[in-house]
């Protein structure tokens, strides 16, 4: 794959959380991106990195990450000298934050969740819907800026959006209830008491079945005419979410209703000929965005969370209901696919396409 | 509660086992019953109790129990004195084992699946469907024998059905999607390894499905007239099952679509009603056969499973779903309300209804 | 057994957190005590205690305690009624306060570590030392009230304590390694992130080792002449500390070396006799203080924690070493016979004995 | 590094099992080795790996090595080709097919307990003890052929080893005493149910606390003049063992008595020199056999069990013991370091030593 001519300076907000580690644990080593920048709450500004971060992932820290100072996010303490910013900020603090960055000329890639549904702004999965990506020049308008926002979805919503994406396509899902089995990382640190999930499994996430039965709608919506926004895909969606004590990766179970007749041998057929379409050549794309998976006991979270480098959604179980509805699991690693991932996964699109350079 | 005037002689098939031991546990300090036989394969038989099974419950195993010599389920050893027998046999050797008994005159109380689904033998939640033991007189005509089977439902059926069973009696229950967080102890000993489910979610129960798709149609539906069926209940059910890393109860959240428009405060009022009205006056019944929990997260499968000592199954996060259709979470003990305490209350209910005496 | 003529008002000072709540489930029901106050940080003082407690526990929280209204624990909000004032308070503000209200005449029974050491305050389990409470008359000399403080030990050196008890009576225990493995709930709520514990073990807890190292040899001492203080028991004790993901039970494998020769059937026949002659008879005690388990690979944690209402400390596993030293391991519930409960035990014997009335 | 002129052709004996399947994953794109013969038990000959094989890897089974057929180990199914064949068979079968395959002129690389105390057998960690090797030539003489059998320690043996191995050669090491928290993976497939550990911890592990007390005493030993055997180290090892419920990983705590005092400081001087000097230049040894953890919490097992490949021991919180001792934690990935990668690393290190050729 082609890169850019040099290396990009890329920088992380909320860097020290459960989702700013996975993006610097992707960024240190990153070929096209060079990571100059780490920015956290006013509590470990100044500290270095390596000080202010409780370091969770059995990756190790580079030792040059390490020494690197934390900076405040506070407009205070100075320009940001990156030309792209990855976002893993709190929701409390994203979303002042993030309009103000990108005002002030960055490409602001964002985890979070506050500019998702806001018109111009793409809620991009790379091999979905990057078309949506032209709504950035209606956003850069509104923002009087060369730079603009892009976000990626909340991590329950990735994978069974993915899985959906090409039966959408091809026979049109009228509606979805989506049962999702949520690991304890998707809370981040210190996120959930170990109290609350050893040996139990809680049926509820304070937004989560809200974000996961409005994202995917306009993520599988298609750009309006003028390009300054989405219309909504018209998929009625209902989850009901979970949380169990597993670490990483968010399992989904999705009873799917098609416009068109799906009989299952159509779907997975739909579903290998997407993965090979929309495989992309970029540093952080797996070679199969979806893969189906034969055994009957497939996906198990522990067992598949880590294919594709965590960026592959695993599919199985695929079965059909009597009257003509569909059946299946997914499975997609949260802070990988789901979150940081994405993150990296967007920027990468987004210099290939040459809306950064 | 009046009881029975003396002690009823009763043994456990399949005594080893995980539903076996919590039968034993059970029946250990039972006020109306006397355990005087345990029966268990080949294998355990002519070892004593305290031997043959691996004690994996934390409440400790009487020392007369222990002490009690296991016999084989053979019909070579000789016959069984105990008028009820509990059968928490294998499915492999309950279906035969069962009739053979019953023709013999036992009052087989079995929570194998065999026979559950047969037109003459009752499949019954105490609190439910006990109208259902009216098939007995049919079946014992059948067998030629005082002698009879009745069944309870499978683990992950019992608490979606007594969740369902007020809904269906007064709005009609034209559909329901299911989805299972089902606890390890529910494959029985040794049952799951722990490489399979430690950090580690499985969408896939071997069975489990099709066992949660038929048998709430029979529990919620009429006997026909002569009473020698069930006109099962026209609901259309697809369960979506997973195994996740906990040891007792299983979480089931249920999407449902009813015949007449049902909101969510009038569901609330029949599940209320219904529990009180069908609470049972008998030794293993709970005070509360429903509990409706309204904190948002709740029922969570280590904080309430224990409720009404493991009979009392819990729903919370009743929500309505844009069109009319509900969904709520509910949670029942698998080896207790699901299994062993099913087994005994049924049994505590026919000898109060006079089918043993 | 005989209790005092008419029930001892009491109160919980940080009542809200998770030992808070054990001693709230134990004294709700009470044959001896009324609890008529609970006291818990300015951030919960004013609410009502359904709502500033996050109640963690599978017994259900009575109507009438969740109704009642939290206090502070600021003495500008009047003095307490409650005789007997049992104290969860975190180790920051328990010192101070515990002090104070032990001068304001309460009998002031804690969990907390701060007083643990101090020369005329008992720290004392009850079946091991209670004619440690000789210490109370100096205590009161010194606070110039009637008032008093007595503690409980850590959590992971109560069933260390009980174990070698017996054996430092009859031959004198002159070291131990001791390994622990503990609960989650030992970190209190929201204590542990569930990060930091599933699929992982570690092999650290602030402060723990100190706690274990010395707080035995104070209750294996001896009071000294004139019953102002303990002369500690000469033992060498060097601690492991895990922390393991569990929920509830401290498991401790220790090697002892002893001052006269102690073969293993010696120490068997002084856990018996001992657990025999030093059991209470008091309403939290239970019937057996210790409890040998002949199984090769017990006690486990899961299966005997909640052995005599959890106050029972098991044993098993005593094996020889070559040369002399003798292993076990043993098993304590840590937040019953680990805290709430040795409090409350504690606080029976000091009705019995008449230090309070 | 350089390797061998062309690939040697390797088999693993008890293929499908949990050992066996990490040996194949090492060897299936293995730069030396070319992986030609899979064996296993009757039940699996004439299947293919893929079939026979419940694969528990996140890292996905290669689809060459998935088609390949099973043979039996079975001396009327045919000799093997291999050179180097790679044990992962159960003790029942190890003992006499290892000897067999070894007198018919094969290198057999076992992780079996059968040889590993054999006087002519080599126990080796490579870089603890390769001198070892220098048994094979006495080995050969009493097998009369040029095959022969080199072990690798038990699990739990193989960090503590490594460990103690620096501060054995630079203070002699006199005593230990041992404390263990493995993980499940250590039991094999199926192994340990997961009743048997969830919410879990266990004291026992059949056989486990003998390896622990012996395998380290042959491996710090010196080879006896004549190169026939291995004079023990006088080292006195009491081993206190527990499962954990942790996928992989086995923490040891250990407390260690040196013959020459040993302070902290000299201690991490002598590991961090020995690892630098015993690091091998061989495919799967790691850069850093031994790592030192400076962070008080250190090492844990999830965080710390994949580091250099899960072949590192790393090693944390060395604290003295007053008088003398010396505490720490260890922790090596029990079925890399501890099993299969341990067994690949012998047999690179056999290659080139020019054992095998």
């Amino acid at each position: 794959m082609t890169g850019p001519s040099r290396k990009i300076l890329v920088g992380v907000l909320g860097a020290t959380g459960a989702v700013g580690q996975r993006m610097v644990s992707l960024l240190a080593r990153h070929p096209w991106f060079d990571l100059v920048e780490l920015a956290a709450s006013e509590r470990s500004a100044g500290r270095t990195y390596g000080e202010a971060a409780s370091w969770r992932l059995a990756d190790p820290l580079p030792d040059a990450i390490a020494r690197m100072r934390v900076r405040a996010l506070d407009p205070g303490t100075g320009s940001f000298r990156a030309r792209i910013l990855f976002s893993a900020l709190d929701a409390d603090v994203a979303g002042e934050a993030e309009s103000r960055l990108a005002s002030a000329g960055h490409a602001v890639v964002s985890n979070a969740k506050n500019h998702r549904m806001a018109a111009d702004v793409p809620l991009v999965i790379a091999e979905v819907n990057r078309e949506h990506l032209a709504l950035i020049p209606a956003q850069r308008r509104r923002l009087g800026s060369e730079g603009f926002i892009v976000t990626n979805p909340n991590c329950s919503s990735t994978g069974l959006t993915m899985a959906l994406a090409p039966i959408h396509e091809r026979f049109g899902v009228a509606s979805v209830v989506a049962a999702t089995l949520q690991a304890v990382s998707g809370a981040g640190y210190p996120g959930l008491p170990s109290m609350d999930i050893l040996d139990n499994a809680v049926p509820y996430i304070s937004g989560e079945e809200e974000k996961i039965e409005r994202e995917p709608r306009k993520m599988l919506g298609r750009l309006a005419a003028g390009a300054g926004e989405v219309d909504e895909a018209a998929i009625e969606i209902a989850a009901m979410v979970h949380r169990v004590p597993v670490v990483d990766g968010h399992l989904v179970s999705a009873f799917v209703t098609t416009r068109e007749r799906a009989d299952p041998a159509a779907v997975l057929a739909a579903w290998r000929e997407w993965s090979q379409a929309r495989a992309l050549d970029l540093p952080t794309a797996p070679a199969e965005p979806l893969l189906y998976l034969e055994a009957p006991d497939r996906p198990q979270t522990r067992l598949d969370r880590e294919r594709g480098g965590g960026m592959t959604t695993s599919i199985g179980r695929l079965r059909p209901v009597p009257g003509g509805a569909l059946r299946f699991a997914c499975l997609s690693h949260n802070t990988l696919r789901g979150a940081a991932g994405a993150s990296v996964l967007n920027a990468e699109l987004l210099v290939r396409e040459k809306y950064v350079s």
